[in-house]
């Protein structure tokens, strides 16, 4: 027993020894090898759950309150209230608790363009003998106390040069080349002016079209039928009794035929002016000679819309009188600013996701831009909540841009890319950008380059309506454009009435646009579920073989479109079609072997070098000397192009320039075009193959 | 005792059940958190004894072998001699046991002129009765085999156009807008043909200078005082007895303003011709006519250099005789291969350092640029065995390129760049050059973008004058050119004599540039111990504080040369001061991170983030706008400059511009040029900064 005692207190011993050891051995020695704790943290993966919390936080309330508070004052670039919103946006992004790591404001003197307060703008009728028979409304109809603030600038045209023009008047459609040269058939169009609608050709478009003809001066106007589903009446029809646009209502904007700070006005050409609504039903119904204009020039009033003259019916007390244009616009240099907001990126700080919105409006501005900015806030209020708490810290840093002076031409958001080019080039992962965040609150409307396709289905982002158009088209960096927009079954607007008016209003966003503000929630949701993925996934949420496929399409319509008559020229579409066929075998092999690979064990420095391929991606479609004619346009795939087809931009407008004109030195130009296509799509090929 | 035997019994098995337990706690159970392998393989920095080894093993027997067999037959750009050195290198690369990974070629259809061989291009003496009085030597007089291979090519001047100009010779000095400019002043140089000797003025440059003269033809010779230390008799004083050039010699060379591919020659003006020595005697020193010419005019030959005329003395029988230029080159569309071979990187396969050399030469080019292709074989030698042996993988990819066509304009190198531009920009650590491995054997030097000083002491890298060219200027990537070179108190001579001669040859190599091949050995060690530090080194061996040092002192420059001028002109240089400054600062800061940091314990993303901003700084003083006169330059501190000061190139010559013409529009050129320059320098500032 004794014994036995005794070996039961030997064999507890040694097994407490034994496990002591164990413990000792297992916890007490460390192995200079030990793991070190970033080796987990490099291989951490978006977190779903996280996703759902931003998701449930998201408050539809604060984005009304963001939206209430931006839109107190009118807040035209680099006015009083504009920097009203830039103190808003810092005190909310500079916040202890729901702000960001740091936030500050960045300046640039820039060149704009303002009416003078004490020589209004003024359109008028004189008779032959100097006097003035009538003279256009200058400020928009108040419904409101908004439409009444001091603070609104009157309609006006930035950019379009001082002068006192004066001429017949004759209604040209929308001032597209076409729509002059049909009227230059039959009428001498020297020294008159012409009256446009929105729509069909950009707003400097319609003066630079009109330049050739002799025009010396442009109105342009919004018609009923373009914009307000043909309604017209502010008894009941229009604002404050439906979102449409009350006939006074007057779409401001820029004439500026390229984005960015412009040290010279482009705008040789025909003095610019817009025109009230109701001052058109008068001219043009009552008062302008001609006979009946085509059926495709008529808009939504009930009448001919008369073709030709030029000037007033011989019937008309405005017989043989002109139309004067009164322009005291002043250019001026003033500073803008953009305020910038940053959360660090913990494990890849040097990569950037950046989501930004333009801050300036014309007037109020609730929908262009607050709506955006709003959302913007909201999405940083829960983001900011979630650092300052310790909850989160993306992978990836995460720069947010309130960009200045984007109505004047994307000016703020330019600056910055010229000034931070190399920088972003090299570390940005994406732009997104949500200006105006609800158009309409029909759906969702996603357009992107097609690397980022995959997150959701969406359209294509061409042209540079908002402020990712230095992002993707000067430093190739993919961008994506969010926002709510129409049921296209329920109106024609050409987009919402209200733009760039008086009436874009608080009131009008939280009435007719946007009640209980749910599809700016959806807006914000969607913004920043994209944001996180992309600041936080562990291998970049874009994609190759999309942009395979969008290639590929471009490449179909082309061969569709010009193959024959190119062959004709002896200019080979040969090495255009190898180009995309080793982008496709490229992209295949790429996503092969990010599927193949076994990630999470993979050394960091192996998943940034897929990264790498994904954000480059872009870069590579990048040439500086592809549009030597466009100012700020690098990528030969988004370029704006005014063929209107679906297919290769630079290609297609070489190719209309030359069967136009017909000369060897414009079919020239069309092989240095599709070579210059060919050599960087080969080019993203091979930054997309097996590296080395 | 029983017990205490128990009890012994009881504590040694404690003591081998704590043991057991420490070793199964320690070595059995594995944490799912066990360290992986590549932890310990990301951290690892460059060997030093592999270094060591290497140098130990570099071979300059091997390198005389090498040249041996590249030498053995001239190898002209696409000759058949050319596509010999191919296979070769091809060989070598392939090898088994000292290859490389993987080595193939790239073949290029390139624009290039070649004398006609039926044909010889010529220049003769003409009578006024249209006698040929004279004809000068077509080939260099022979003094071994190598002369005497059917495969050496009529000393010539690539893409000088085809023609047959005739007129009164005159001697133009070193062909020098001065030069011209002085004889203008008494002499109609209307329909001469001019002589001019090397040096002074590039080569293009002596005919481009000429043509607003109206001089029909352009002679080019070497003149003893410029390459022979005034030595000229094949008695007893030039080659084979001695390095320096017979009189027959001919310096060949491409007569092109820009570097790359041309599809049009860049040459309207003049046509030209090089001539031998022998002839300029005879003619300058007994025939031609007029005063004896300035003292900076005057080579080495011992009679007046005469000055004026036109044309030959009256007393000299060619008396009113003309010079005619026949011209029969033709320009042809050939293929020409790059030879690329890589060895595959263990970490970061994705980064790379590049390594090249041109393989074609005019005639044999043993020195040029043979003696650096042996080098390099040399170093692909030891390197490749060390591979294939398993004893070494880089850290990061090395490829290297045996490159075509550079002496008609650096063209493989350039089509390289051109072909994979976005992906070696964005993946390029650094380009080193080895192109005439020892132009003599005095001295070691290396001359490179500032970043890379701290590897060696050296100086700077400007103008195009070899492959680096594309490297630096159009992809702004890191580069450094590596040789051996004279002793200055001992030589004058503008380069080695036998240069772009039939005389560069095995022979001359051996026996009077490295006789025993030490000095070859010497740049083969420097080279590759720079390669592997560039590929295997933790932390990229590259310097912004030296960057920050050479941009201070071009500023000081700048201002000491320009400011006093430039504030007269209400130019401001306050922009690049600042922009400098900001540069030393952010560059002061990364050197202290990279100090302060426990690199090895760090992740490798703060690591890459590092070398990435070490490895992109060059790519930041990139502006494809810059310089829209200068094709292939891009790169705002080291681009080519006329006006010969050290600082800022686009600065100095668009002062020198505005100085001489006094036009608004050449210093509104200043001012551009100005801010392009400070946007640059301060976009590089942002890069070296802290990241976010």
């Amino acid at each position: 027993m004794k014994i036995q005692k005794e070996v039961l207190i030997g064999v507890v011993c040694s097994a407490v020894m034994l496990t002591m050891g164990i413990l000792i051995g297992h916890f007490g020695i460390k192995d200079d090898s030990s793991t070190p704790d970033w080796v987990r943290d490099v291989a951490r993966d978006v977190d779903e759950s996280l996703i759902e919390k931003f998701l449930s936080e998201v408050d539809n309330m604060q984005i009304q309150e963001n939206l209430r508070v931006l839109t107190k004052v009118p807040h035209m670039a680099t006015t009083a209230g504009d920097e009203e919103t830039v103190q808003y946006m810092l005190k909310r992004w500079q916040d202890a608790e729901t702000g960001l790591d740091q936030a500050w404001r960045e300046e640039y003197l820039v060149y704009l363009s303002f009416p003078d307060p004490k020589n209004p703008n003024k359109v008028s009728v004189v008779s032959p003998s100097n006097a003035e028979l009538y003279t256009a409304r200058e400020k928009e109809k108040p419904y409101g106390p908004e439409q009444q603030d001091p603070e609104v600038v009157q309609p006006y045209a930035a950019y379009a040069p001082s002068g006192h023009p004066r001429g017949k008047l004759v209604y040209a459609n929308q001032g597209k080349p076409s729509d002059y040269q049909l009227l230059n058939k039959t009428l001498d169009l020297r020294g008159t002016i012409a009256i446009t609608r929105y729509g069909g050709a950009g707003r400097a478009a319609k003066a630079i079209n009109a330049a050739p003809y002799g025009v010396i001066g442009v109105l342009v106007y919004t018609d009923p039928l373009d914009i307000n589903d043909g309604l017209m009446s502010d008894d009941n029809e229009t604002y404050p009794h439906s979102w449409y646009l009350p006939p006074s209502g007057v779409e401001r904007g820029a004439f500026a035929t390229n984005y960015g700070d412009m040290l010279t006005p482009y705008l040789p050409c025909p003095n610019l002016q817009q025109l009230f609504n109701d001052c058109f039903l008068h001219f043009i119904c009552t008062l302008l000679g001609g006979a009946a204009a085509p059926d495709a020039w008529r808009g939504g009033f009930n009448c001919s819309y008369n073709f030709g003259g030029p000037g007033f019916r011989p019937t008309s007390t405005f017989n043989n009188s002109d139309v004067k244009l009164d322009i005291y616009n002043r250019e001026e240099k003033r500073n803008s600013s953009n305020v910038m907001g940053i959360i660090r990126g913990s494990i890849e700080p040097d990569r950037y996701v950046i989501y930004g919105n333009h801050r300036d409006s014309w007037v109020h501005g609730a929908i262009d831009p607050s709506s955006g900015t709003s959302v913007m806030l909201e999405v940083t209020r829960v983001l900011g909540r979630m650092v300052k708490q310790g909850r989160w810290r993306p992978r990836r840093s995460i720069i947010f841009g309130s960009w200045g002076a984007e109505e004047f031409g994307l000016i703020g958001s330019a600056e910055y890319t010229e000034q931070y080019f190399t920088k972003l080039s090299e570390r940005t992962v994406a732009y997104i950008n949500v200006d105006i965040a609800v158009f309409a609150n029909a759906t969702l409307r996603a357009s992107a380059i097609p690397s980022t396709h995959g997150v959701y289905r969406m359209g294509f982002l061409t042209g540079a309506g908002s402020d990712y158009a230095a992002f993707i088209h000067y430093l190739g960096i993919t961008s994506m454009d969010i926002a709510y927009t129409y049921d296209r079954t329920k109106t024609n607007a050409r987009i919402y009435p209200a733009y760039h008016t008086a009436y874009d209003t608080f009131d009008y966003c939280s009435k007719f646009i946007d009640p209980g503000f749910t599809s700016h929630q959806a807006v914000a949701r969607t913004a920043g579920n994209v944001l996180i993925r992309l600041a936080d996934s562990l291998v970049l949420p874009l994609n190759s073989s999309d942009y395979a496929e969008s290639l590929e399409s471009y490449l179909d319509k082309a061969l569709e479109l010009y193959q024959d008559q190119l062959t004709a020229k002896k200019i080979s579409m040969e090495p255009l079609k190898r180009a995309v066929a080793k982008f496709r075998s490229a992209a295949t092999d790429l996503e092969q072997l990010i599927r193949n690979s076994d990630l999470k064990n993979e050394t960091p420095l192996k998943i940034r070098r897929i990264n790498d391929q994904l954000m480059l991606l872009d870069r590579a479609f990048l040439d500086p000397l592809a549009f030597p004619d466009k100012h700020g346009f690098r990528h030969v795939i988004w370029a704006s192009s005014g063929a209107g087809q679906p297919t290769f931009p630079g290609l297609a407008d070489a190719f209309f320039t030359a069967m136009s004109s017909g000369l060897a030195s414009d079919w020239e130009k069309v092989h240095y075009h599709l070579s210059v296509l060919s050599q960087a799509i080969e080019g993203a090929a091979h930054t997309l193959a097996e590296v080395i």
